[in-house]
């Protein structure tokens, strides 16, 4: 009714209509495809789920009249040829891909969103100048082989990943390369530089993702803006003690790497709050301890820390903290620190202005309430930046939850993305 | 040479000898049947390499000429039938079983020990009067259904443990029923009365171990002579909170179940300090994090904790304080404490004076150092020791390690052990 403005009354035949029922019930489908119980997901990189959620994909952008492609490790694109298809692309897409026992709208929102904004656009009778296409990442979780966005790092030219991957393998000592295999990818060579993106392949990629926080639901507003992408680091820390019988080893000649362990994680907690910042976190999601017998004392126990910040030199800080108290726990519980090793440490990322810009004159035309806002989560959209202008919108999802079963958006905040996305990504083609 | 003392040259025809290198033969040859990899032993209730070990010792146990007998949760007794089997038998024995990743000597010492034990008695021509009877304990180890000396618990005729198996389970969701019977256990019955052992079965029970403890090694001892075993008592500890993910939410919203356990694993070390006895020891040998991904907040996790005392006054209040610091940890973090539950809180037990002195009379025949001595571990003797008089024989081990794959007794300190096992066991059968 209020759609009177400009470009969507200049340039489409019939107003923007998305199928949130439509893309309800793929979502619903997709999520089946778990190796947990429902409401929970997981759907692990290469695993047979993951296969069939790729299938499953290409299906739809098949039916959307889609030209399907796929990569050395698994990104899967589905292109529409736009009226000049020799002019960089526009790009958008996420990732299906979910950690043990989450939901199921991380990400996936922003792949069938996707198609379901192609076709949204088909229906209005848009015609794109530049090519148009629809990504899905390969393991933007970092579950099976600890890397995440191990997809959208390779397309951004990651030499030192297409190098790491050679000597990578799993917690079940399965290599990257066999994983790959066994689920069709790689099949040919172990020389991932094909992947790499040409630079200038597109002239803008923009994401569509659940917030992941409360704000736009507590706010009761339909879009947010990202302007910005906080900036990720990953750590692993291993202690190694003496272990031995938890009845006959008494306290004063134990080292019990479990409890260096226990120390460390509060530690990361404490050195994150002395930042200061709101925007600062950290968190330990994974503590192992070894042999995990009630009656041993752990001879090893094994973190992976995950800390982020929109100021890099902040979170790099707390890094160097961390550092110091894993030095300082092992001396004094005489433990020793055998392994801390910074698994990634990326730069945040800004959007491009003119995406933005994009991505606002969209929420209006639409009428939809919209915010600026900084992505706490990370996205491929961190890496993609490297390589393209970047934009993300982040719709409302219920009290912030994600990575658990209770994540949920609903169907009317999926309509408003997508028909944002689609507005958005209608403009940047003809740009 | 100094054997020249009343009960060898009365009784025997000819000297005591261990054939120690037998010993270790069985000893290594055992220690395959693992399921990881050496040096660590790994042998858990009712799996594939549990049941071969049973039957690798039945085939010991009738090669030495003792009449094998199983019950229905696969104890196993191996008799040598005295000149008056109406009388109560002399009993001896210990496990099998393996935690994860552990070593070759705990508890296989005194199984193979016990059967070398008879073997010696046996050649030197000994005749028993009262039976002897060796016995192997079906799951001295917690690991499969958290459930420690299940097996001479029930001999003991804990009912609580028959009536709770009814509906225990492993971390696979396997009953213990269905566990059981896939070894060949409880065929045709889910009532384990049948196990428990009529009062006077047994005039004595003695258990040959390596110490676990660094005592007799340091001073020089060959033989430890257990007077009490410390009491042991084990937790299962549950604290659920919100989960999430690692970037999108910010500190203050958090409630990470995780770092409720890490805390509640420092307070644990911290009452057992405050206790101010050397003798006060816990544990916390497992804690699990869920969903156990780095980029999740731990929704979940889940302790195991183990605290010992010789004295049960100290060691109940250890368990209340951290009951106390459980309760509290849990409202400061704002997570649930969902479980907190008292696995067992056995009471000590004290070894039989005449058993005590046989074992010392038996030391000084053969002239070996000897030391009284506490178990600070618990054994299967200290649930026999409900339903028999009871005496422990403990032999130096390397370092005190144990339940660890560098644990190490040697020939020798294994020949002295058999040998005063073998003479205590013939004082006992002629008493
Ligand atoms: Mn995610
Ligand atoms: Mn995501
Ligand atoms: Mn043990
Ligand atoms: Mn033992």
């Amino acid at each position: 009714i209020h759609e009177s403005h400009s470009f969507i009354s200049n340039t489409l035949s019939s107003p923007l209509y998305a199928d949130a029922q439509n893309l309800q019930n793929q979502i619903d489908e997709l999520s089946r495809l778990s190796d947990t119980p429902a409401p929970s997901v997981t759907r692990v990189l290469y695993t047979e789920k993951d296969v069939l959620a790729r299938r499953y994909i290409k299906n739809l952008m098949g039916l959307s009249g889609l030209s399907v492609r796929e990569d050395a490790v698994g990104n899967i694109f589905g292109r529409w040829e736009g009226d000049e298809p020799e002019l960089a692309a526009v790009a958008t897409g996420s990732h299906t891909d979910a950690i043990p026992y989450s939901g199921k709208y991380d990400g996936v929102v922003g792949v069938l969103g996707a198609i379901e904004a192609i076709n949204v656009l088909k229906r209005s009778g848009f015609k794109p100048k530049r090519s148009l296409e629809v990504i899905l990442f390969t393991s933007e979780e970092p579950t099976r082989f600890g890397i995440s966005c191990l997809g959208s790092r390779l397309l951004a030219g990651s030499e030192a990943l297409a190098k790491a991957l050679k000597t990578t393998f799993d917690g079940q000592n399965i290599s990257f390369f066999d994983a790959a295999r066994s689920a069709g990818y790689a099949n040919d060579q172990d020389d991932l530089s094909s992947v790499f993106l040409k630079k200038g392949t597109y002239s803008a990629f923009v994401e569509l993702h659940i917030e992941q926080g409360p704000i736009l639901e507590d706010e009761g507003i339909s879009i947010g803006i990202v302007t910005a992408i906080a900036a990720p680091a990953s750590i692993k820390v291993e202690f190694e003690g003496n272990g031995g019988h938890a009845g006959a080893v008494l306290m004063p000649n134990r080292n019990d790497a479990g409890l260096a362990g226990a120390e460390l994680a509060l530690a990361v907690e404490r050195h994150v709050l002395e930042s200061g910042s709101i925007d600062s976190v950290g968190t330990v999601g994974i503590l192992e301890l070894h042999p995990g017998a009630i009656n041993s004392i752990p001879s090893r126990s094994h973190l992976e820390i995950d800390t982020r910040d929109i100021n890099e030199e902040r979170r790099n800080i707390i890094i160097e903290k961390i550092h110091q108290s894993a030095s300082a726990i092992a001396k004094k519980r005489q433990v020793k620190l055998t392994e801390f090793k910074i698994i990634n440490q990326d730069p945040p990322a800004l959007s491009e202005k003119s995406i933005i810009k994009a991505m606002e004159e969209a929420s209006k035309e639409l009428n939809l309430s919209h915010k600026f806002m900084i992505s706490r989560a990370y996205h491929d959209s961190l890496f993609m930046a490297r390589v393209s202008p970047m934009g993300m919108i982040f719709i409302p999802c219920y009290k912030g939850y994600s990575h658990k079963p209770e994540e949920f958006s609903s169907m009317d905040a999926m309509s408003n993305g997508v028909k944002v996305l689609a507005l958005t990504l209608a403009k940047l083609s003809l740009e």
